[in-house]
């Protein structure tokens, strides 16, 4: 029990690519197991976190500038990390985190115009050591992701945030962008073409995340059944 | 003119120990001279910095713990480094700053039990490159200290933030951390006996500073002269 150590799994891509649908379904398909599973997000995840959000995704830090909005992202990150995502792998469970520190390599610093060691020792700071055991990259064309944000979008009460009035061209470079980390960091991360059925990712998911399961929680499983 | 660097000068030590004052005085000798002053402080100095700092001072960012106050201090420091004292620098003013980096290093690392490579991280975030050319530690007794800024939170108005409540064990230890800091990088740092008189301190500051003057500004006062 005091050796448990859960799973930490993010989940990256552009917008439009479908993550938080695998990641209600992977939770699910999870928990079914008799597994504890926290779902959270980034930006937000925790009371500070939500705080922060709020103020960076209104744009009232955005006249301080881009260097000082990437380091509230990072308190914000912070905050996450410390107040919720480890406690919750110290107890044992899954955690599953729609966006991370590869959205701040990719966001703020391959289209935001942040150089790498500026980037680098943010993301130190943040996560402080905790970093994902496995990382799902949803890959999508820029053109087919940003038509479905906006779709999306176009539902009742939900406006595309700043983020998701980028253009398609910043949208390519990001794609790039995380599959040049996925390319970096192949133990780390997998990617997954985006474009499939629903029911095919999630499969894909599943079947990326299932040996990584920890031992503590499939044996509590055992017990169960 | 294009060329034009200034020179960045910090000031540290304990409460009571007189620094702003000595700011004051050097600030004006270096004025008589026809040179460009900028004073300043933290944390603060900008007016993303002081919204942090109001907020830090407050305590309204303590229930989030030491590590998010931290990263909000760094952040507090970005922004004044960007919109302040790199600007000033690269216009060829001498600038005069009432803590900077080694405060948090002493304050957040040494008693506020922050661990070494987070807190280094996090200055590489902050200061982005501005290292002081020059920093003046100004050195006394811990009880010595805060007999002196408890005298003058006595005065009317005037209360003591947090910082000043904490205790005299403390205080040494800080004075300890900055002494240390000094021995470490003893081409940067130098130590002022902080009980000497005041008009004796202000000039062990002057003649520290004096050798190191841009030579533009020094140019532009022969002119004036």
């Amino acid at each position: 029990m005091s050796a448990a150590h859960g799973l930490f799994v993010t989940f990256e891509g552009g917008e439009g690519a479908g993550k938080s649908t695998q990641i209600r379904l992977l939770a699910d398909a999870l928990r079914a197991r008799g597994l504890t599973v926290l779902m959270t997000r980034e930006p937000g995840g925790s009371k500070g976190a939500e705080a922060v959000r709020h103020v960076l995704l209104s744009g009232a830090a955005e006249p301080y500038g881009i260097r000082m909005e990437a380091i509230l992202f990072a308190a914000a990150r912070s905050d996450h990390v410390e107040q919720v995502i480890r406690p919750a792998l110290a107890a044992g469970s899954v955690v599953l985190c729609d966006r991370f520190m590869d959205s701040s390599r990719v966001y703020q610093g391959v289209t935001g115009n942040l150089e790498q060691p500026f980037i680098e020792a943010l993301e130190r700071v943040a996560i402080n050591g905790v970093v994902p055991d496995c990382t799902i990259i949803f890959d999508l064309p820029a053109s087919v992701g940003l038509e479905r944000a906006r779709k999306r979008a176009g539902g009742p009460g939900e406006q595309p945030d700043r983020f998701e009035k980028e253009e398609l061209q910043t949208h390519e470079k990001r794609r790039e962008a995380f599959l040049d980390i996925a390319a970096r960091e192949p133990l780390r991360c997998r990617v997954i073409d985006a474009t499939k059925a629903q029911d095919t990712i999630a499969a894909e998911v599943l079947a990326i995340v299932e040996p990584l399961l920890p031992v503590g929680a499939l044996s509590h499983q055992e017990h169960v059944s």
